[in-house]
Formats: structure tokens, C-alpha cells, sequence
């Protein structure tokens, strides 16, 4: 897997709005405008459900995105060329080697959840300017779902007349990396369906493959889990705020559908406090006062790893909640554990005893189990990165690590040969530099100061520090929005332009230009604002209709 | 004007969700319930109708707000002593002095504009527990109008029933300053009317007085003003983005409704580069480049002040701009003048020469000019800090000077003896710490990092460094955001509850604990959001309901 030359960028007009900029791309300069009657054909029969309703959408797009070219007359000085200008009269989707009659075709729910080396995200497409019709072609539904988002992005509206400037295109496309994702932690504070189903859409749009679901923590435990019904009932913030098992479900078919792999996290053995709401007896330290002696967030409380019930309870309720998605993957945690609440817990400190463990072994034995009963129920499972450094623990050789405490521990994971996904504090935290959480602290800072600026998270290099033999190690990345000062409220504008930023870095892959960039991403926030996602403003609009003008050096 | 000390923070309990703090307040730990039948009358005959319409909010708000209150079980356990709870059966609104038989009532929207010095804030408001009626009592329709504020905010909702359990309440309530602000940028990215109308509802339940509309600016002109249609027809970024004549006298009259002065900013002889594309004549250094040699921001361009016309017609558009606004105030800007812009400008090197004068002494004439023409419509001038530091002109006993580049500055502002309004950026910039808006700058961090944290913004002393005898020349001080980064899609989390922070320092007075502070932010947190304003989360909800659980200390 190496990372794609960027060299491209610099060569793209700022009338073509493509973000993530595909890995190959030619385009000319003739306008072209879809026909009244444009439509988008399927070149088989036998389509899935999923990718026919995907084209339904991408055709919804097209009518409602309506976004006026980001020029300074927004386009008005190209009404007499598009009056002449041919049109485009279809768009048909073909697969590369065509299905054999009676063949099924795999959906794109199928494929996204597939094991992530098998996916082939890879499609072209060709976008003629002499009024002949597009094609866009895979070797999957999942690359032409791709693809059908390429062709979304690349049309301005002008008057009614839907066009580009741009025409004829040729792109061949496909990404550096397989894992291209986003973290939300729906547990300090809650996010109804209705914005994590807008959240999924958008990210579809910037070919983001993975939502991974911080569902549950120490403050709240939103997830209703068949079987496991007290959890959610005691445990979530109120009975409004919990997703049930039809919700995890509708949530995951949506993101399927859309490319979008979910995968479900929960934390274990830190993170935890919650549980005791509805199982006391298995948590140590629970709600321990004060709190920054047991926990890095209040409140206090692991599960008692020592204890054989709650460690086969613990592998249990993993099974159970990974019954309810459909990813290859299951992220068991692993990150914050604190010694001292082990250490003060006579229940943990007497299990030990007992069974004549010292606490890393009683660690080793619980999280073997946890990923020997995912296992058994097809899972792989992931971890934060604490699980081969700080608590070295016995891993899989397919076992998954997130690397988030620095950047600078990407290298000392790989050392393991394990998997990476990069997801480091330092780059990729969107809630970092709004103030702490912490209440009696006036000065009110967050331990991640500063801000991540998109420019900042996009100038991260996956594979600074490894070695080449490590490079294949690297999945891919993810920025992350943990909630402690989040909420719907801010959700679109805190994560919005800058998830896609990191989108388009493991995508087009890294090395990008920032300058080059900008009115591309500019373009992507104004066509999010017009399908309904709230992203936030980068520049005063004078320089988002003027690429470059507002550079320090123009 | 000297600060409220603050000592009754602490004392007060959590369930009490006043914002800002009244001055003066007891209460008790009484359940009482809103009667079935509850309303708001007038205890006197004659109310204009501003008031009338302020009740009648004041009563939809009572049954929509809905809120339940912010502990563990969210009101459930309280259910039993409500049962038996007295009811309230209504709020009186009366007046200090009954008005005299005949006497015409001053309205809200006549005090909210009167000179500053004249408002009167005051109220007392008795809400008993006996199951007799509430009293709001106050000198002006202002002050009744700043009492049902607080009045709507000391209820809660428990299953359709609403109540408060800290009656009875005894308030004595006024203002520590009469100037309590929030500023608004919409030159950079335009604000749609309703995202203004709904910020000015905002500001008036925490009591902000002023609205500081900083409308143009170089990158964009959306006003227009009567007799000057060119402005804004060639300065808007569109024909959709311009606050018609129509649009602002809503916006006086809707913010006047509700206690506030919108104080006007037609920026110059800086900021207004915009001014060249309907008179390109007036500008010097109009989108010079590079940028960076001739303005703070891009484009460049500053009023010809040295030419005479210019001057006249400034002047003109000045007086024009400050008939659609019914505020005392208004502000001629003055900050960031770029030397090197007029040092560079042949028309105006010239026309100091024809005239004899050098640069600072145009600039007078160009300040005095403009003043003189705002005094003869009856405004006083407002002006950043600039025009007493760094380019010190003659200005009127009476102009207010906003102090901006640094709280360090007010000493020196102060000692010109002029009235002082703190907008500091090191303490009120809420646009700061998201990253610059500065195209090619991978770093992306912005001029005025950090953050500003609602709990630093609040521990700004406005008296820090003057002498006793400067005390009175702080009118108060308020928030502020720029847009450069900040559109509709951001405003409400970005502005609230910060700006709400800052509201109290000025109405309660300074030396607020931000630790008793908090759980009662939250609480104006929650009921912002049951009024439609997306205000951020602060903390998990997890310590939302558990007061200090997550201090660092608990």
C-alpha cells in the first residue's frame, strides 16, 4: 500500500469539485450539462436493491444539490456557452467483467462488511463531452457506488441548468488505504439516529468506509443489547436515549448501503462505571471519589477483570452486541486502565490472590477470552493501542490497534506486527481546543490543545517512523469526536470540513498541498450545506470565490 | 458603578436555573406549581403593545420549555410533594409609581434605545409560596421586561406539571453595568434574518442589552441603505444576501421588543475595500496585492479620507446608515488603518499636498467630519480603540471607545477619560482557537489562539489597572464574533453559552465563582436548546446532573 504522488493537485481547476481527488484524473475544459432527460441506467439486470436505491439518490443529488459554482459571478458569464453546449444524456453503470446471466450480484451492504483486504472500492469513470453518455465501471457495486459519488460532486447549477465546465473526464480511482473512517462517542453525551443517519450520509460522500461507534463509556450506556436489557435501562441517560436493537439495526443497514462498515466498541475493562448501575457486584471503584485518583474521567469504575463470572459475563455480552452488526471487526477497548482501582479493590486484590495471578496475567486471561468469544462468533477484534504497549497483552496476528495517544507510538506498535489504524490525539482529535471539561478549572484548557486545523490533520504522514517492511501494516486512519463538550448541536460544524480532510489523506493518499486543496474543500462545504449537513465555514466567502486570494503569499 | 460582589454564588442550589444571577436573591426549598389556570396579568391599564407581546412569549415559553430539571432522576422523586404542592395562580405585573390616569406608557422599544444612562434595568419580583400570587414590580416596562426573563426561567417540567421547589423567591435585581453586548460579524459570510432574530431572542433571556451589528466590511456589503443603493447591490455577495431596509427596521424593532439597542458599524476609513466595486474611485489600494502589504485582511482597500468628496460623501452615507437604526450609537469603526495603503496611493499623497496637511491631520478632519454629521441626526459616535492609541483623533467628551487589541489597553483608553466598552480578544473573541482562515498556511493556527473558555471569558475583570475615578467610564463589555470562520451553520453552539458567560459578568458583576457558575449554565444550556437555540455542551450529561462530580477536586 503506498501512498498515491499528489503531484495532481496542483493541476486541478477549482470548478472541479472532487473531493477526495481521485488517484487518476484528466479533464478538459468544454462545458457539458445533463439532458432534461438524464438518467442513470444500469448496463445489468439483476442489480441489487441497495445499489438501485443508491442511484435513486445520486439522481435526488443532481435535482436538489443546486450549488452555484463558487466564481465570483457564481457562473452567471457561462449562460451563452452552456446554451451551445451538448448534453449529457446518461450516465450506465457496468461492471468490468459483466455477470454471467443468472448470476447474483453481491450488494453493496454485502461488500462493505466484507473482510476489508477483499473489498475493491477501485471503479472509472468517463465522462464524454460530445453528448455521448457516461460510464462508470467496477468490479463491484461497492466501486460504483464509489464512483456514482465521483459523478455527484462534479456538476454546478446554474439557473436550472445542472453543468460542468470541465468536460470530458477520465478517472480511474481507487484508494491508498482500505480503512478510512470516523469515531463518535455517543456515551457522554447522546446523538439521536436522525444525526448519526445524516453523519453516515455524508460520510458516503467523501468515500469514508468506516463508522466506528464509541457506543457506550463510563457515563451512560445507550446500547440496548438482546439479552442484556438492564444495561441500557439503568445505564442510559433516559429511555429516550437509548439505541435499541431496531435502531442498531437500521443504523447499520443504512451505513452498509452506503460503503460504510460499522464497527461497534465496547470498552472493557476501563470505561466501564456504568455497568454497576445495573450489575453492581461486577465493577471495582465504582463512582471511587476522587474520582482522578481511579479513572481519567469520572466517574471511576473497571470491571472486575479477576472474577471469573464477570469475565464470562464480559465475553458474553461482547458475543451478544456483536450479533447486532454486521462488521468483521469488534473493538473491545482497551485504552485508560487504572492500576489504582485495581489495586485498592479488595474483591480484585483477593481474586488475584486466589487464583495466584499477578494483575497482567489476570488482564491477558480476560482479554483472550473477550477475543476468543468474538472469535467464535466470527469477529476480529480491535484495540486501542494501551493493549500492546502500556498493558501488553496476548494478541491475534489479525488483531486490529488504534494508535491515539501520539502519533509518535505508531512506530512502537507496528514494532508487533499488528495492524494499524491511525487515530492520534495530536492530529486527528476534532474535539480538541474548545476548553476542558473539567469543572473548577477556570483557565478551562483541554489536555489536547490546540484546535486540529484541517490543514494540520491533513499533513499527517501514515508512515512516518516505519519501516518499509511495516508500511503494508498501516489500514488506514480516522478522526474522532469524543463528547464530553459535544452534542447534535455542534455535531455537523465540529466535524465537518475536517473529517473529510483526513477522508481525502487515506483516500488520494498523503503528501497533499493544502493551498491546492482548499477550493475543493470549499466546494464539498458548500454542496454538504445544500443536501442538509451543516459544515462549517473556512473562509470568508470573498475567498472561497477567489481560490488563492486569500493566501498569505497572493 | 462598582461590581456586585459575588459570595451569594455558592449558596444558591443548582436547581435554581437564574442566568444571569440576580443581584439581590432569597428563596426557599418550597415546591410550588404553576396552577392549571396560571397567567400573567397587567396590573395597570394602558401597557403599550411591545409588552403585551412580551407576556404573552413569557406565557408560551412557560408551557414549551418543558424542562426537566438537570438531576439524577430528572424530577421524579419530587413527584409525591408536588401532588400537594400549592399552586401559583398568576404573576402581577405592576409599576413602582402607578402610571396616572391617562398617563401613556413608555414601551419597551422606546426605553431598550433611550441614552444609555437613562435605561432603568431594575426590578424586585416575589413569587410566595403560600399559593397567593407572584408580584414583578419595576420603575419602566424595561425592567418588567428583564424581570419575566428571569421569572421564565425558575421552572421546570415533570410530566405536564411545572414547578419550581425553591420557593418562595424574593428578587431585587438590576444591573452591575449598563452595557451588556454581543457583536456580530456579517460582512465575512452572511447571516440569514432568521438566524439574527432567533440570536437577538437569545440574548434577551440572559439580559444582553446591545446587539453591536458590525454589518459591511471589505469583503462584503449586505446593507442597504437608503439613497445609496449601489452599496449593496454591487457589495453583497448576492442579491439573497442583503439585509434590505425592510430587513433591519424588523430587526430594530424585534430587538427593541425585547430590551435591546442595536448599535450600528459602518467600519471606516479601514474595512472597506468593498466600497470600490460601486465607487471605485473613493478606495485607495483596492485589492491590492500582495494583500498582506496594505490591510490586515484580503482585499485591501481604505476610504480616500484626504479627499474632500470622499469626506462629504462619507459623511452622507453615514447620516443615511444611522436613519434605519434608533440606537444612540453608532460606531465609525477606525480600526486597523493601513499606513503603507495611503503612504503607496498617488490620489491621496496628492491631495495632502494640494491641502497642506499631513496624514494624521486628514484623518481628523475625515473623524471629526463624520462625527459632526452623525451629531446633527442625534448619534453619538462609537469607535475602536485605534482612534485614541494608535491614531488618536478628536473625538466628542461623550464617544465610546471599544477596546479590542488587548485588555491591556483600557488603562491607556481610560486615562483619554472617554467611556470605555470592553470587546477584548484575548478574553471575548469567540471566533478564536479554530484554526486561521489564512489559505497557505499548513499550520492553520489563527492570530488570537487559544480558545476563549466560557470560565476565562468570565474571570475578566473590567476594572483591572484604572483608578477608582475610571471606574465610571466602563459601560461594560461584551462578546464578540468575527465570521471569517463562523456562518449560520456554527452560530449557535459557537456563540452559546459563552456569550451568555460574559452577559453575567456584566449584569451580575465580576468576581463570579466559575464552579458555582456552572451547574446553573447548564441549566440556561438545557433550556436554550427547549427554545431552539443549539447551545454547546459543556460537560457529559453524565456531570450535567451530578453538580461538581466532575471537578477535579470531587
Amino acid at each position: 500500500m503506498k501512498p498515491t504522488l499528489f503531484a495532481l493537485a496542483a493541476l486541478v481547476p477549482s470548478a472541479l469539485a472532487l473531493w477526495p481527488l481521485p488517484t487518476s484524473l484528466t479533464n478538459g475544459t468544454t462545458p457539458l450539462k445533463l439532458a432534461w432527460n438524464f438518467n442513470i441506467k444500469l448496463g445489468f439486470s439483476g442489480a441489487p436493491a441497495d445499489l438501485e436505491a443508491a442511484v435513486a439518490r445520486a439522481e435526488g443529488y443532481l435535482k436538489t444539490d443546486q450549488l452555484a459554482i463558487l466564481t465570483t459571478d457564481r457562473g452567471a458569464s457561462y449562460a451563452n456557452e452552456l446554451k451551445n453546449a451538448k448534453s449529457l444524456p446518461s450516465l450506465t453503470l457496468e461492471f468490468v467483467t459483466a455477470p454471467k446471466h443468472g448470476q447474483s450480484i453481491s450488494s453493496i451492504s454485502a461488500e462493505a462488511v466484507a473482510p476489508i483486504e477483499q473489498r475493491d472500492d477501485a471503479y472509472t469513470l468517463s465522462v464524454p463531452s460530445d453528448g455521448t453518455g457516461a460510464v462508470l465501471k467496477a468490479n463491484s457495486t461497492l466501486g460504483l457506488y464509489r464512483g456514482l459519488q465521483t459523478f455527484g460532486q462534479m456538476w454546478f447549477d446554474l439557473d436550472g441548468t445542472t453543468y460542468t465546465v470541465s468536460a470530458p473526464f477520465q478517472i480511474s480511482d481507487k484508494p491508498a488505504y482500505p480503512y478510512r473512517g470516523f469515531m463518535l462517542d455517543t456515551a457522554r453525551n447522546y446523538y439521536p439516529v436522525a444525526d448519526i443517519l445524516r453523519t453516515i450520509d455524508a460520510m458516503s460522500w467523501v468515500k469514508i468506509n468506516t463508522f466506528h461507534w464509541h457506543v457506550v463509556d463510563s457515563q451512560s450506556f445507550p446500547l440496548e443489547i438482546p439479552g442484556y436489557p438492564l444495561l441500557s435501562q439503568k445505564g442510559a441517560y433516559n429511555p429516550q436515549s437509548v439505541y435499541t436493537a431496531a435502531d442498531v439495526a437500521n443504523i447499520v443497514s443504512y451505513a452498509a448501503a452506503r460503503g460504510i462498515d460499522v464497527i461497534p466498541e465496547i470498552d472493557t475493562p476501563g470505561h466501564t462505571a456504568v455497568i454497576a448501575e445495573a450489575y453492581p457486584e461486577y465493577i471495582a471503584c465504582a463512582q471511587a471519589t476522587p474520582w482522578a485518583s481511579y479513572a481519567n474521567e469520572p466517574p471511576a469504575g473497571q470491571l472486575r477483570l479477576a472474577n471469573k463470572q464477570v469475565a464470562t459475563w464480559t465475553a458474553d455480552m461482547l458475543k451478544a452486541a456483536a450479533g447486532m452488526f454486521h462488521s468483521q471487526f469488534f473493538s473491545t477497548g482497551g485504552d485508560e486502565i487504572n492500576a489504582n482501582c485495581y489495586n485498592t479493590d479488595n474483591e480484585t486484590q483477593a481474586e488475584l490472590a486466589a487464583s495466584h495471578q499477578n494483575f497482567s496475567q489476570a488482564l491477558d486471561s480476560f482479554v483472550v477470552g473477550n477475543h476468543a468469544a468474538l472469535r467464535s462468533v466470527g469477529k476480529t477484534a480491535v484495540v486501542w493501542e494501551e493493549m500492546v504497549i502500556a498493558y501488553p497483552v496476548t494478541l491475534a496476528n489479525d488483531t486490529v490497534v488504534m494508535v491515539w495517544i501520539s502519533s509518535e507510538d505508531a512506530a512502537a506498535v507496528a514494532s508487533s506486527g499488528l495492524r494499524i489504524v491511525h487515530a492520534p490525539s495530536n492530529y486527528f482529535y476534532l474535539d480538541c481546543g474548545h476548553g476542558g471539561w473539567v469543572g473548577d478549572y477556570p483557565a478551562g484548557n483541554s489536555w489536547c490543545d490546540p484546535f486540529k486545523t484541517w490543514q494540520y490533520a491533513y499533513s499527517f504522514d501514515p508512515l512516518a517512523n516505519l519501516t518499509e517492511s511495516q508500511h503494508s501494516l498501516v489500514l488506514g486512519g480516522q478522526t474522532l469526536l469524543w463528547s464530553e463538550q459535544s452534542s447534535k448541536e455542534n455535531l455537523d460544524a465540529t466535524i465537518w470540513p475536517r473529517a473529510a480532510s483526513v477522508a481525502e489523506l487515506f483516500w488520494s493518499g498523503a503528501g497533499g498541498d493544502v493551498d491546492a486543496a482548499l477550493p475543493r474543500l470549499h466546494e464539498e462545504v458548500y454542496r454538504f450545506r445544500q443536501r442538509g449537513v451543516a459544515a462549517n465555514a473556512l473562509q470568508p466567502e470573498w475567498c472561497v470565490l477567489r481560490p488563492g486570494a486569500c493566501d498569505l503569499t497572493a
